[in-house]
């Protein structure tokens, strides 16, 4: 055996390496993409059986039009300028990225190549990159759809979607992930490692809560929301099973979620990462139970679902850096503050957000990026963002992490909030953003989406033995053929 | 260190190589196992409450006997001629197949080994193709279950179910992936690489779309589907969340089913099939949903559904030989094709099919191996079935691609048209076909499965204390035993 | 090339097979957690719809419980003295075991290290050791709640869940898994390889059947159940549609619960046991449809799901041990097994079981951990538990091993069964075990968790415009607030 035998096996290690990585990216891009039948079927169960056939037709289409939109344009913005990817194999032709220079230093805006996946630049790594990151877009993209549930015209929602996908999300996801600004406030201004996220609970969840916050507040709440004297009114959702199935179906996806966010299967943290999410998700749960029994009397289904998403998305920045003892407390301060937000939000904004959102996604994506730089001790990430050793937050020592971390929070609120309210305002005057008050009295089943969610009309068809134009046969265009 | 050394790390690496590969093809056989609960939810959804159960229990059914059917017969003569699998370790002892010559050339028809996998077969290589063939068979064993709904006798939905598994699918299967007749084009008459299906669009879901054709044909209408003056009539299905939920779960479990195909998870290539396959689901339900909108007035959530599994049956078999805007494009026809195969099988084929299976997974079966004929644009696959070089459409200049692949899309109408007829007569002798009128009307889940798919028994059992023969009760018959 | 440069290799392949393990088992680990949402699935479509918030919310919260009661105090008594885990990495910091003497002979009872995974315990390998074990757990834990289903009280079902997470079951899975005294019957008293329970049949299914068992019997049977002249009634659960679809999520997990248990993605045995899996969960669905169609007339649904998991659960101790022919006959009995075990339950041992788990898990279970000592065929297994050579049962040679399954079955009915007994007593005294007659006659929705499963209130909400406290509203708590 000589030197090249020797180099040969290092190769066949290497690419080993790489299979594995890409295995794992793919794989966890999967369980990601599942989560989308989680949030459709959390926020059908918590709304209205009238409105069941729009909401779970809003988070299908949602996933399709996310996908063209971060394939032609979305991708390139976030990750265009980011270069090789060592964990995936090096062969990426992304690297252009649109940057200024401010007080000498150079901070990245958005990439500029990548647009289409055309052929030379779909090499496997890219393929990779792609899959992971479309599927984080989309959970962006479908949490408002949870918010304005109940009164969205379609129209309007499909055009929200191209925006979020194609601009909204991406730009901010390219200042955390693309190599942007906020990924260099630690090597241009000495703050911690710059903004740290590690599975998006700014970038994904803020993101989609703060959107679905001015989308809300611009929409207005349902009829019956709000009484003249201004108490908040139960609209109670029409199906608990539909809402722990999609609940638990995300807690399974959002283990792809965190763990993947490694990008290498090769990455040890792995198990850990997995861990502090579930023990997350498990505290914020049982406190969100224990805190709403205390207060109001009863333990509450849908807020232990909302105390278990709330304390996946708390933990999803900071997860793979802070032990398992601070992920449990992570987890327990998200399912109080689920509660909290949410009462806030209905009783002192008069805001209406039919299934939680902004308190699941929006208050407590914040509450992640924050506890990244209280509790990240020191464990994990080397050189992240281009600054020697690892994230440690402010009761570790580094109290700069911290204030990267309420920049990146405020940048999210500035410039996602701006971006959403500009897209629904011109979407008002485009096709308008609210259904029609009868049609919202009736349900938007038949008139927005043709048919009901639930259609009763078995015994009619079956007994009758041929249906006539009688008014009772529900109007499933297709089939309507002559 | 010496040769010696340089040869047992080698080992080590083939032997950790061979591992992923096995993991990965494992993995992906559980997802594309979880597609059977996306079929019995869209099936069930479409269709109405009063025969939920027996849907249900077909879905269930036909998982557990196509196990047992395939296993005891249907493995061997698919893959018993496959000698051994580079990927998956080379320990296979299937290598027996049944073999005419023609024309000078050698034409393999089935295989002939592997029965009942018994332990001198079952090495881990063979388990591995096992599992992954079998949840593909699977896969088209349950797709008739949708089209002959509502009116199918359970007696007769197991024995064909058995024929299909042991029989129509294995065969079909080994002339495309087994070493059969199919594959061998290329080599024995020069037509392109032969007959090249990457995961299936002939194979399991052309097999299911045919097959459901034939049996719908035969089976007749549901009562009430046709007026007396032909006009088609809409019987709505009576839950869209189901057939939302179960879409997402089979666009889920596609990933397995496609970038699992590469049977290894060292090809770089499963990152791209991946997202091939999610680009064309997207583009399919877009275009469906635009289009239904369109023509008919309304965005239809089973239409964007239908859509979306249309896209996905388009590019199973060319997502791995084309570059992702050819994806996009076969998505976006696929999602057009399938409304207008729909209502050309109800309209002028007379033919009612409960779910549009014949239009999602027979013609758009058709078009995604026509697909591979005309997009593959030589960006993959080396010497496949035995003839060197990449694999080329007609429009990237291998028009004899486009030749095998419909020689190869005409057989399966042929040989999969004519056993399932054949079944079908005979089975309409032996047990009969089609439930009594009766049934048909009050709902088959009483009479064919002895108990509710909804139960409305609830407040009688609880308020009365104690549930006597009063006609009220359900008869569930576990619980009827004195 | 000289030695150094060949122990890099070396080390870097090492390496690499860690991460691929590591990687297995966190993906395996992720699919047994999905296994959660089919157990309320099922659960709560084999109950009452009045009921169904209730046997939802025992679902999401026993998971939460568990993992808080297992990461706290569970996880350190069952792995607490498994010292260095080859398969993981080296790197595990768990090695003290409290230890009797006797008959001079060493007899592990429970593990003492690893509470509360503190930041020095937390390496990658004991993460993943974990969160393989923590859903082990869970699934033991939530087996109750189907039995005690419609009548058990939240917050004695909240405590008995805490006692199951931290002593019951981890415990005796320390016995068979965590160099307890059970895994030791072989190298001290030369029983076979002491007890062998590859994935659990024992240690998790018996462990939650026989809690199920006891505490069924201990909480009495449903008001109407059982007639006053002892006849036992039907009371059919709400919905076949949820039945199904999580037997179908149980069938997707449980290939992660027993190919995982390989703890290693670098054992080729993992396809073989995914392939006698799928075999014995086919038989298992289609013999029980046979046989109560043959003995009570109709192929009842929920039979054929019960069947499919109970071949699951028989399978889960023997799945790496036997042949696939074998494994098809341990499903084939189990099919039959849970029928005859479900009416001997009802009609002998008068138990309201509403979901059969005592029949499921329990009696399959122990058929289970007993076809490990009939049918092992010493085809797997070097080794175990420090004795050497493989597995055999008493068919295969080898009727020590039969033995030592016996006594391990043995112990766990006596074991899990006082403690489990014990537990029920204390909370009887306690908070009370049963809710009150008048919440079980209206359904134990709004009296025990505040809402109704399924909301009837659509169209009060939206045509009232503003619902006031007219009664008719749902009192969901959150939103009553003013």
């Amino acid at each position: 055996m000589n030197g090249a035998d020797a180099s040969e096996l290092a190769r066949q290690i290497a690419d080993t390496r790489t299979a594995l990585n890409l295995m794992w990216i793919s794989l966890c891009a999967f369980l990601v993409m599942f989560m989308q039948a989680g949030f459709a079927l959390v926020e059908t169960g918590m709304t209205r059986a009238k409105n069941a056939a729009h909401t779970m037709g809003m988070n299908l289409l949602v996933y399709s039009i996310g996908i063209l939109g971060y394939w032609s344009v979305g991708f390139a913005l976030q990750m265009g300028g980011v270069g090789a990817l060592s964990t995936l194999g090096g062969d990426t032709h992304l690297s252009s990225e649109f940057v200024v220079e401010l007080a000498g230093q150079k901070w990245g805006l958005f990439g500029t190549s990548g647009f289409f996946l055309t052929p030379r630049v779909l090499t496997p790594a890219v393929a990779g990159l792609f899959l992971f990151h479309m599927m984080f877009m989309d959970t962006a993209a479908t949490i408002p759809t949870g918010a304005l549930a109940e009164r969205w015209k379609f129209s309007s929602f499909m055009l929200f979607s191209v925006v979020v996908s194609t601009l909204i999300y991406p730009v901010y996801a390219n200042w955390v992930w693309g190599g942007g600004w906020l990924s260099a406030l630690g090597k241009n201004l000495g703050l911690g490692h710059g903004h740290v996220d590690f599975a998006g609970s700014s970038a994904v969840h803020m993101t989609g809560g703060v959107a679905a916050l001015v989308g809300a507040k611009l929409l207005g709440p349902r009829v019956g929301k709000f009484s003249r004297d201004g108490t908040a009114n139960a609209i109670p959702g029409h199906s608990i099973p539909l809402v722990v199935t999609g609940t638990f179906i995300l807690a399974f996806g959002w283990f792809g979620f965190n763990a993947g966010s490694t990008l290498a299967g090769t990455d040890a943290r792995i198990a850990v990462v997995a861990t502090n999410t579930m023990l997350a998700s498990a505290a914020g749960a049982l406190a969100a139970c224990l805190y709403v029994w205390n207060r109001f009397g009863k333990p509450d289904v849908t807020m232990m679902c909302n105390g278990m998403l709330a304390g996946m998305v708390a933990v999803t920045a900071p997860c793979a850096f802070v032990s398992a003892p601070s992920a449990v407390l992570i987890g327990a301060v998200a399912g109080v503050l689920v509660v909290l937000a949410m009462v806030f939000v209905e009783t002192r904004l008069r805001i209406d957000d039919p299934v939680g959102a902004v308190a699941v996604h929006g208050a407590n994506g914040l509450w992640g990026v924050l506890a990244v730089g209280l509790f990240a001790d020191g464990s994990y990430g080397a050189d992240i963002n281009g600054v020697p050793g690892t994230v440690r937050g402010a009761l570790y020592g580094d109290s700069g992490q911290l204030a990267a971390q309420l920049v990146g929070a405020a940048s999210n609120v500035v410039y996602v909030g701006a971006l959403s309210a500009l897209t629904f305002l011109g979407l008002r005057v485009l096709v308008g953003n609210r259904v029609a008050l009868e049609d919202e009295l009736s349900g938007l089943d038949i008139p927005e989406m043709g048919l009901e969610g639930y259609s009763t009309d078995h015994d009619a068809t079956a007994l009758s033995g041929s249906v006539g134009p009688d008014g009772r046969t529900t109007p499933r265009v297709i089939t309507a053929v002559p």
